[in-house]
């Protein structure tokens, strides 16, 4: 087993290991007072795993409680999440008692919201079991579910009490959803540490799990640590994803988030290249780190769409969007940009 | 204008006096760093006092939006808190704007909690127009909603940038509403003030509403400044609650909540003194201050049916609770009581 310290406005172990699920009970009883403790789950990884969780749970001396929600993005809403409140309350969880988060993003961003809102917060764990919950995520204690109006649009930052990444659950996942940690993996890599991408390139990367996980942790913990509530350097972890989301648009959300970041990396590098923001060779180093690990590099839309899409309502209120851009490999910085600015910075993209 | 610092985990003023919300810009201009503000109120509010906010607001530079939700507690829940929400974001508010709640309890809670976890958090402001909700609700940072289940269970603690009490608005409150505020004044003395109490007795609270909430504001401040997330002594805040609570919902909500807490604290101190928690003489003490009031002192409801309000799903699981009592006027304290040592409390309470 290996753990990582995370040290935000509180601190918490990120425990990575094979089998590690198993165990759950006995970590969560270092780490919360609680002996009683709500699993939130969805209906694809609940069935996989949801036992194995409350036994180890009951095991360690905890009551357990289980709710299990319909699996998918399109379910990370205010209906659902009121739906969680209300099992909470319609079984008696306290303040004193505890949420435990088991499932990819959407399920610790939902879980979590639900733990930070319940009775005005109450203690929780991550309990990941996709690449990229366990690398990212899980990490760090962005909460949310999905507005009509948009993703992410209703949240709150609350930490948990713990993260266990158990890294056997990576091996169901289809290699699509692998793709997604993989892309912000080489996107931590990136921006953050040259090393890791030396360490990457000639590796096998579902051979070397533990050790990505831990790598991609430390830097979210890095990043968390120094500025929490996103108003500066947090915003570093959004590389590749202003046009990222934008493709994610324009394709009506079919391209996967994975594969849109990493095309919006090889995106946004192009620009800065061209625009004097990157030095010379930036691009052709991301181009590689995309190509390696079989993910895409080629956008399928015009500048014109996503600006359109990357814009959006600003453009009728004037205003301005900070892009994330490589000063070089391992390091980024933040260009503000105005509506005129976004635009010569898509077509530069392409 | 009367000005009184709380100083939770963020610092901010409170501003007490009349025709204050004439200078809500001015005031907010110095409290918030956004030109931008999204005005959250009630269909009984609103018509009164939105139209002077947002003038004001926009004389000192502000744009505006206005968001008027049904009045009444029954509209306190998630689906209103969605609608917040949806408006937030298709106005584009963004993390930088902020939100102010012009009302009484309901908005401030409720437009508080929408911006505690809009984009997981914007700087709002609390504009109280009720007695009641200036001296206790908007002051703290304790934001929520109401669920199927209960009151409140879902909310944040999140702190305002900035009070403003318009006295002034105080003189279109009903006797019932205004009792709500004088329950929690006296509630304040009895617990942290004797001399509080002193000066309440002799008064003519109408005459003296920004004194009487200048005081209230300070004892509540310094509750909070001591244990903002209830974990201690703010739980000295409940005194008459448990029991309040009890007779509220043994009347199906008919008895307010002002009435339910006065009658509460009357209760509450008679088995306090009966059992030994407070010395003799204190029922006579709050007997007074509720009929020097006009508040009611008579309890319309058994022991049983008190208890079996107050302990509710608690019998189950044999859990236990916090029952405030006065030491003596002016000083409180908790006293845990298990299921039995509630209906001994009870039963000695009529």
């Amino acid at each position: 087993m290996i753990s990582v310290q995370v040290n935000a406005s509180s601190a918490y172990p990120v425990h990575i290991g094979a089998g590690l699920l198993d165990q759950t009970g006995g970590l969560a009883a270092q780490a919360v007072k609680s002996r009683r403790c709500a699993v939130v789950t969805d209906s694809t990884v609940g069935p996989l795993y949801a036992g194995r969780v409350c036994a180890s749970l009951e095991k360690a001396g905890f009551s357990t409680l289980l709710y299990t929600f319909p699996a998918g993005e399109q379910n990370k809403n205010i209906t659902t999440y009121s739906k969680i409140l209300e099992f909470f309350a319609q079984n008696r969880l306290t303040r004193s008692d505890c949420v435990a988060a088991l499932g990819g993003g959407v399920t610790g961003d939902m879980a979590g919201f639900a733990a930070a809102t319940y009775q005005r917060g109450v203690d929780y764990i991550q309990l990941p079991t996709t690449f990229l919950a366990a690398s990212d995520s899980s990490v760090g204690g962005k909460t949310a579910v999905d507005l009509e109006a948009g993703k992410n649009l209703a949240g709150a930052f609350w930490q948990p009490k713990m993260v266990i990444c158990d890294t056997d659950t990576f091996s169901t996942l289809s290699t699509e959803t692998f793709a997604d940690g993989v892309a912000e993996t080489v996107k931590h890599a990136l921006i953050k540490d040259r090393e890791f991408l030396d360490f990457l390139m000639p590796a096998d990367l579902r051979q070397s799990i533990p050790q990505v996980v831990r790598r991609n942790v430390e830097i979210k913990a890095a990043v968390v640590g120094e500025d929490e509530f996103e108003r500066g350097t947090r915003k570093f972890l959004n590389f590749g994803h202003t046009l990222g989301h934008a493709i994610e648009k324009c394709s009506s959300y079919r391209v996967t988030h994975g594969h849109a970041v990493a095309i919006g990396m090889v995106l946004a590098t192009r620009a800065a290249e061209r625009l004097g923001y990157s030095p010379a060779g930036t691009l052709d180093t991301v181009i590689k780190a995309n190509q390696r690990f079989g993910l895409p590099i080629e956008c399928p839309y015009t500048a014109q769409a996503l600006y359109d899409a990357a814009s959006g309502d600003k453009k009728r209120d004037g205003g301005s969007i900070d892009v994330v851009v490589l000063e070089e490999i391992g390091k980024a910085k933040t260009v503000r940009l105005d509506m005129d600015g976004l635009r010569a910075f898509t077509e530069a993209a392409l």
